[in-house]
């Protein structure tokens, strides 16, 4: 089997609930795997000196517009959310503790985060939300809360955009196959090509 | 006839070199004519507070690398420019006197402007350059020489910028059909969308 496919992105990004909708089934096409990274992108916007398109005058409104449209256009449920971006740590570190256990129960928690916030405008920065999003999946929310409240986990986050930033991961989503460098959600026809042509 | 699809771009601009070997394709498809609009994108930066991508830490050695393979497989000539990015300002005036004359004169001109730029490497800023590229295509180079420095060809210019200003324009290629913006050489398939089922 080749190398999976990387995928890095921040749960306040609507450009990577977008991504994440399609890049499993892209990558299962090409028989790989889909590793979901979810960072800290507000680090990585510190050290890049990028601000949140929302925030940016003229740039931020067509921005608003564009993710309406791409909603629609792939058929995703959309609500333009308030506040935002926010700090999704506990999404994030929640995640890590499902992943842990079994990779696809935390890549549908991380769906189902993606489609509160995006899709029905849901606040997700507390942990009682996010356990509340995991509960009927299967997973245990009081062991998930506390989880996101354990050193370790936390330290996972830290350790997982650390090293997505040493691998040149500058915005959301991000995408690495067989090293090569993909952003942005409009991507996946390169990376289609790229792994249909064997790394052309 | 539908309206035409309106291309906003600045001849400094990589993707819009990528757009620019694609829009009227894709407008004829639709019949409707594609109207071509240099701008100078550095005052629009000015005003959205963007900075030039191969400027950017990080984000520029990628934006680098993603023109190359964008060139690749679009199979177009590249040559990373230096310098990078200039003031396309002899490029754009005479764009639009030979627009007066002939738009598909002016379009081939503009067209053979990229390829000269990010195809060859060629430093395009000076007006013998520009009457250069022009001359093989059937344009009066000491005329159009001559319009480069003509005070109301200068000022088309500043007014085409600042009416793209106006209709929201803050990047290259932008695009604007029926009124719907389209940021970026990525969104053809938005457009093609919009345009196939009639303004959704």
């Amino acid at each position: 089997m080749p190398d999976p496919v990387d995928f890095y992105f921040d749960f306040s990004s609507p450009y990577a609930y977008f991504a994440a909708d399609k890049i499993d089934g892209l990558a299962a096409s090409f028989e790989r795997d889909c590793v979901w990274h979810p960072i800290m992108l507000g680090v990585a916007m510190k050290e890049t000196g990028n601000v949140p398109l929302a925030a940016q005058p003229v740039k931020g409104p067509y921005c608003i517009h564009d993710w309406e449209r791409l909603a629609r256009y792939q058929d995703l449920p959309w609500t333009m959310p308030d506040p935002f971006p926010i700090a999704t740590l506990a999404a994030a570190r929640a995640f890590y503790w499902l992943w842990d256990q079994e990779a696809d129960l935390a890549k549908h928690f991380g769906m189902e985060c993606f489609r509160a916030y995006f899709g029905r405008g849901e606040d997700i920065q507390a942990v009682e939300t996010v356990a509340a999003i995991a509960a009927p999946l299967g997973a245990d929310a009081d062991a998930l809360a506390a989880a996101c409240a354990d050193d370790a986990v936390k330290q996972r986050v830290k350790d997982e955009t650390g090293s997505a930033l040493e691998k040149g991961v500058f915005g959301s989503p991000f995408f690495i196959i067989d090293g090569e460098p993909f952003w942005g959600s409009d991507r996946m026809w390169m990376m289609k090509r790229w792994m249909k042509s064997g790394g052309w």
